[in-house]
Formats: structure tokens, C-alpha cells, sequence
């Protein structure tokens, strides 16, 4: 990994993902079926050994029998293995792309997206993140752990079956600083968390609320990068995904399957991309961090000037884009 | 424009840019033809009346015989007209999108890309860059002038006929701000510029230099975001673009050919994003700031790793760019 020293952002080389396969061809249609696909049942000697997987209790471990699996990336952008290795060449600054990078298979059909599983599956997967986080952050050479997922080939996918991915980073990335300076900011000046107000304000005023349960709240947020762009906050506070009680996660699970229909009525099943925003390691910020979930509909491109200055241009305001989803535009 | 609480960027709501009709059709055909399109000599009717133009003596404005011309873009992200009328609601912060968005059309010719065109025509294309942002920052709500170039449909563009984009903006982008904090920081320590530092170093390296000449220098920089991404840097320090003299806008062009040859041949004609990064008005820094363009080849997709960690993976290190683009890889 190396940092940039103009604008303070690490990047990770990675050559070995050039070895990649394509499996998307140019034109987006998908050139994996169920018999070639390396996350469909039957395949699994496709994939690097299991991790983790939930399985028929008759079944053995990298063999037909699955309902969700967790591998390790054939392709890591970062590996376990080694140390960190922190040094400088010149003024510029190193380290080893320790880490680690993992796939969950979120489901053992090809074809079905996020929002035609049951709640129990979709349970199971944020489950499995919240148990691959505990695992991962006991080794202290992780900072953060980044879950995501990207649908489709439009916002990033490289394979068609449904899957998510974690990787665990040795420092704590630059989006999250940027979040945590806000927040610490805010919490200095009004003792309060920034994310609280922010569901406590958005809560109140109501037109930027898509939907909201006992337990979570979805909105589009007051200035959204991207059309339709929609953040889940839980309501009660909290820092951490991974200490959330597992009914708080099957309630997230309902309410993310409700999110995804409406979106995909919508908007006629876009790509997407759905990032968990989570508390790094060991840097004491449970007053003021809140955990929530990003989630980007990739309807439009971006360009020169989002590159240059980091400022998007979004022609839907958020109030439209609730009206949109609640069916009501 | 809006400003996101959670990360301090702040976005550009602009509901009618939903009317831009779609040039692009879904596989990536370009559907427009000289005949009807708005960039071409003879549709001078079809765009907005021409700020600029390098026009034959005879000619008139808005009618043939240009060989570039500039003209507002038909759906602005930003309107010249009004206040700005900064505000609050709630502890969110708003102001109105007061700016400008022109479009530079780089020639009347709509299918030459920048590297086919004479090196007096690219000259005259950055020439007018400079006209541009001297007139455009006369106005003091002006804080910053990003001009940039979008070229081919994965890199952003609408439209396939040759054209930059220059875009005044009331503040200063974060992509920005975070330049300048770095090189603010390293100016305090060192009383260098970190540019004027990185092209010394890198000229000495030797291994991520692409390509020089008296006034310039090409690199891929230490740490790339993306594969084969280049950077431009006058070698002899200055802040400012537009106080360039016109014989090293000439240097520029010739260089910027040559290097946009060499990613045509080396790449396939890959889409590009091509970024001017200049100094801001009335910020004082011309000791630390050093203007320069980024040269991003759009070829490997971008998903929610990058757009939750601002971290980017890059199969390509830019020791092996190099060697690719100079053609010894």
C-alpha cells in the first residue's frame, strides 16, 4: 500500500488482481451460468476452502449442502500473511498490504437478488458479517473493516451470484476519517452524536423519510451524492454493526428487503452499491460514531469533475426521490 | 448546493440537468452524426450563443467558419444569475448554486480525438482555458475554476463531438482543500513546495517518468488511483494555470499530444478523464500550490469499496505503466 502524498489517501497495488477472469463481457450480458460459476452448489472446489458457511447439518465442510458460504477472495487485493512493515522512500510513505479479503456467498442460487430471499436469509448474511467482523478484529493488526456489496456490473461486480464482500485494512481509511472528524466536532461542541441529530431532524421534518420500523430508519439524506441515494441509521445509538443484538439484525434484514423492493419497482432493479459504515478499531469514538448503512442506486456516471473536487452533481433532490419510492412521484 | 454534514462535501442539486437528452445509447453507440449533432459547424443554432470562438476574420459569431468555439452549457450544473444566500436549516448548511458551466468545443471536426488534432489547435484549446479563467475570475463569488474533459461515454461524456468543460464554483471542493492542506503542511516544515519536491525526486528516480521537455514533466504517480493514471507539471514552480505564458501553454500541448498518443496506442483509444488542478482565488498560496493536470484512463470500474474507503485497488504499479506506455513492457 502506498499513500499519496498530495492528497493524504492511501492506495492499495494489488497486480495479482490483474490475473482476474472476465465475466462480464463488454457489452454487460453475463457469461457465468449455474455449471460454470464458481459461487453456485456443486462448484465449491472453484473457490479458495471455506471459511465459514451455514450448512445441513449432514453436509461436510466445502461440499454440496450450503445455503450461505464464506470464502476467502481468489484474487485478494490484500493478504494475511506478513507484517506490516511501515516505511518511508524519500517523503513518500509505505506499508505491506496486510489484510484480508473475504466473499460471502450469500446464497446458494444464481439468480435471486437481496430482496427476493426471505428475512431469514437475508438475516443470516448480516449474521455472518457481524460473526466475520468479532473474528477478524481480535487480530490487532487491523483497523477497519470494510463490509460491501456491489449488485451488478455497473456499480463494480465482477461476478453475477449474489455476493458481498469484507476486507479488513491495516489503517483506517480516508472516508471514515473525514465521518469521524465531523462527528468528534459535533460531539465536542454539543455533547451529542451528530448521526442521533441527524435521525432525531430528519425524524421531525419527514420528507426525506422512506420508511422506518422499530428499530431503523431510512432516509435520503439532506445533501446525496447520487440520485435516489438512501442511508439506514439505526435509531438507537450505537457504534458498532458487530454489537448489535442479532434481533436488531433481523429487523435491519426486514426493513433492507422492504428498501430493496421499493427500489427496484422503482427504478426497474439498478445496480447498486450498499456499504456498512462501521466504528474502526480501538480508537475510543463510541460516543460519537454511529454505525448506518450507505446505499447507492449507480443510475448515473461520473465524470472529470466528480474526480477533480470530490463534488457531485445530482439532478434528483432527496425530497423527489422519497416522493419516487414511496410510489407517490 | 447542499453540504453533507456527515463528510463536508458539498453536492450540486441540479434537477434539470434530468432533461439532458440521452446521445448514448445503452451498449455505448454513439447515436449522434454530424448532421444532428449540436457541436458540429452548421447546428450552431443548437447550443446557446457563443462566448468565445477562434472564428476566420469573415465569419460571424454563431454562424460557420469557427474553428473552436465556447457557449454556456444548455443544462448547467450552475447559474450565473443571483446570490449566493448561504444559509442554514436545522445544522445543515445551503447556499444557491451560483456558478458557470461553459463547454469548450475543441474543434469543428466530430470524430478527431485531442491527439489527431495539430499542435497549434491543442495549443488554442488551452489557450482559451486560460482566456476563460481570466474573465471568469473578475467575479469575486468565484472561489475556484474546475476545468476538465470528459472523453468517451465511460468516462462521463454525453456527447462523443470533442469538448472540455469549465465550471466556476462559489467554493473551494474538498479534493481541493485537501491538496492544499498537504502542501501547506510540507511548506511550514520544509519552506519547499511539495510539488516543486515530488518532480525533483521523481526526474532523479527516474522509473515513473514518462516523458519530459524543457518546460515539462510527465509521471505516474507514486501512488495511482487508477491503472496508467499520469501526472503533468510545469518543471519551474507557479500556482496559477491562466499565469502561464502563452509559448508554455504551447509546451503543454505538445507534450500532452505525445502522451495522449502513447495511451492511444499502448491502451487500445481508452476513455479518459483529463483534470486541471489550479490554485484557488484569494487563498495566498501561490508559495505552496503548483498547478498541474491528473490523465486518468478509465479502464478498470470503480464499486463500494472505493466509494465507502476513498480507497482505491490498482492492479498496475506505475513503475510497470511506464514500461507498458514507453513501450518496453
Amino acid at each position: 500500500m502506498r499513500r499519496d502524498p498530495v492528497t493524504g489517501h492511501w492506495v492499495i497495488l494489488s497486480p495479482e488482481r490483474k490475473m482476474r477472469p472476465r465475466f462480464y463481457v463488454q457489452n454487460g450480458e453475463n457469461v457465468l451460468t449455474p455449471g460454470n460459476c464458481p459461487f453456485c452448489e456443486g462448484n465449491e472446489s472453484m473457490t479458495p476452502p471455506e471459511i465459514y458457511a451455514v450448512r445441513d447439518r449432514q453436509s461436510r465442510a466445502n461440499e454440496r449442502g450450503w445455503r450461505l458460504r464464506v470464502v476467502p477472495n481468489k484474487y485478494p487485493a490484500l493478504r494475511v500473511e506478513g507484517s506490516l512493515d511501515k516505511r518511508g522512500e524519500g517523503f513518500y510513505d509505505k506499508l505491506n498490504g496486510i489484510g484480508a479479503h473475504e466473499v460471502v456467498i450469500e446464497t446458494n442460487s444464481h439468480v435471486k437478488g437481496m430482496d427476493e430471499l426471505g428475512v431469514e436469509e437475508v438475516t443470516e448474511i448480516f449474521l455472518t458479517f457481524k460473526r466475520r467482523i468479532l473474528d477478524l478484529k481480535k487480530d490487532i493488526r487491523f483497523k477497519y473493516i470494510q463490509v460491501f456489496k456491489n449488485h451488478e456490473r455497473m456499480a463494480g461486480a465482477t461476478i453475477s451470484h449474489p455476493h458481498s464482500q469484507i476486507v479488513a485494512l491495516p489503517v483506517v481509511p480516508l472516508r471514515l476519517g473525514e465521518m469521524l472528524d465531523a462527528a468528534r466536532g459535533h460531539f465536542e461542541v454539543r455533547d451529542r452524536c451528530m448521526f442521533c441529530d441527524i435521525i432525531y431532524h430528519e425524524g421531525e421534518y419527514g420528507k426525506r423519510v422512506l420508511v422506518e420500523n422499530g428499530e431503523f430508519i431510512v432516509i435520503s439524506p439532506f445533501a446525496p451524492k447520487m440520485p435516489f441515494e438512501l442511508a439506514i441509521y439505526p435509531k438507537g445509538h450505537g457504534a458498532s454493526f458487530e454489537d448489535a443484538a442479532d434481533s436488531s439484525v433481523g429487523s435491519l434484514a426486514s426493513i433492507l428487503r422492504d428498501v430493496l423492493g421499493r427500489l427496484n419497482r422503482a427504478l426497474e432493479r439498478p445496480a447498486y452499491n450498499l456499504i456498512l459504515h462501521n466504528s474502526p478499531f480501538g480508537m475510543g469514538c463510541g460516543d460519537y460514531f454511529h454505525w448506518h448503512i450507505e446505499l447507492v442506486p449507480v443510475i448515473t456516471g461520473t465524470g472529470g469533475f466528480e474526480l477533480g473536487t470530490y463534488t457531485y452533481i445530482n439532478p434528483t433532490v432527496p425530497e423527489e426521490a422519497i416522493k419516487v419510492l414511496s410510489g407517490k412521484g
